[in-house]
């Protein structure tokens, strides 16, 4: 579906400084959740009750643009470097968590379906960055 | 794979404004044209001719940021605007025509596989942005 | 105040393709627009009636976005791309012009003051991408 | 200079949650350093000797994204979440730590001129950063 594990597997570099899987993963994750939490945004300025919607489209905004960085720097490995591999990591995740909380808590008690799709996404990534930050080491 | 068709589908407003294939095409082609070119750009510049490698880095960190926000313009549709909506995507299809040429050009003469993945996935998203463009009319 | 004409100045590049003063102001606009969309949107969000600021929060993100990818393509000298730099500009003054016409609309009708503000950022950065398009020639 | 100052101040909220003039400062020291650093990028791959200037191309294009995003994240006012932000401004300072090394390294041992500047556009949002995360507090 995208062409991030081909444009790893076609990098020049002899190795990544990390698990292949874990990166391909984290880069899939950070992508897709950025779409998905500019989506959620939108949708959530559609809804009716928009003025309930203030913290939820703020979250998904912030999220969407961490993401997207995130994407990028882990994409970059020529010259990987670990400590902003980390700090990017370290900081999507929490942006994830943040958002995905915010979302979930709207799929629950309002039944926003949007919400909970971009709920989802925002876990995936957490998780992913998650793991890609153990494949980093400290 | 990707949660942009989820999203679509659960948005509050009754109706986008066009295709809704096209649409989901579209975002997905441009999101992912955004990571191969920001890996491409960091392939070209791990060769080592580097030197031969400077328009097509340019052209792909240019092309890299022209996706990144044409998916998301795109994702918006609470207030749709056509006419934001086609300069971003004629910007979008003039990137990836360029960017892709330059790329198809050291696939084919300097055998680089990763610029022949970055090529086809620019070419996917030039299509992609054609068609969305005809789906939200002149 | 920003490091853009220090930064152009030091460009090892023997010169740019284009009026250094116009490419400049450019420059400047286009990240100064982008900061301005950005806060408008969160401000538009904070209204009380932000029922009535959909249009206006849409059209300062896709602004935001667009300025900031264009800001960077035209800080992109060393391989600089004619074509490359006239589409970005030209979705980039089509943007501003959006964005400026909403914001001016909320400034006057319903007095608020960051629309206002915005509104010039946006007149700004209209007028000096169509300078900057000038200077780049057809 | 910019309009970031205005916005602030006509911002509907009542109060920011942490001191005005360290907000507006970091705010202007993200988007000037996120367009250094793209023009450093650009200036590095044009040098002569560009296969030494690898990892400082990489730090630059790593370090222009965290900016702009984390620039952005302190721009929204509206529902300020300060673990968000503390996330970000982290990683900023980090991205601007290692970036501004690099370069000074390369103004100091090779001379160059766009590292000089972009060193010193880093070490300002390094600082930026710090001083508005006291201001958020922890």
């Amino acid at each position: 579906m995208t062409h991030a594990r081909e444009m790893l597997d076609t990098h020049p570099g002899t190795a990544t400084m990390m698990d292949a899987d874990a990166l391909i993963e984290c880069i899939e994750a950070c992508f897709d959740c950025s779409q998905s939490c500019s989506a959620c945004a939108d949708a959530c300025l559609g809804e009716e009750m928009v003025g309930h919607m203030r913290r939820c489209i703020t979250m998904c905004l912030n999220c969407s643009d961490v993401c997207a960085t995130t994407g990028r720097i882990v994409s970059r490995q020529t010259e990987f470097e670990p400590a902003m591999a980390r700090a990017a990591l370290q900081a999507c995740a929490e942006a994830c968590r943040l958002c995905g909380e915010e979302c979930e808590a709207h799929a629950r008690e309002m039944d926003m379906d949007h919400c909970r799709v971009c709920a989802e996404a925002c876990r995936c990534c957490e998780q992913a960055c998650n793991e890609a930050l153990s494949a980093v080491g400290t």
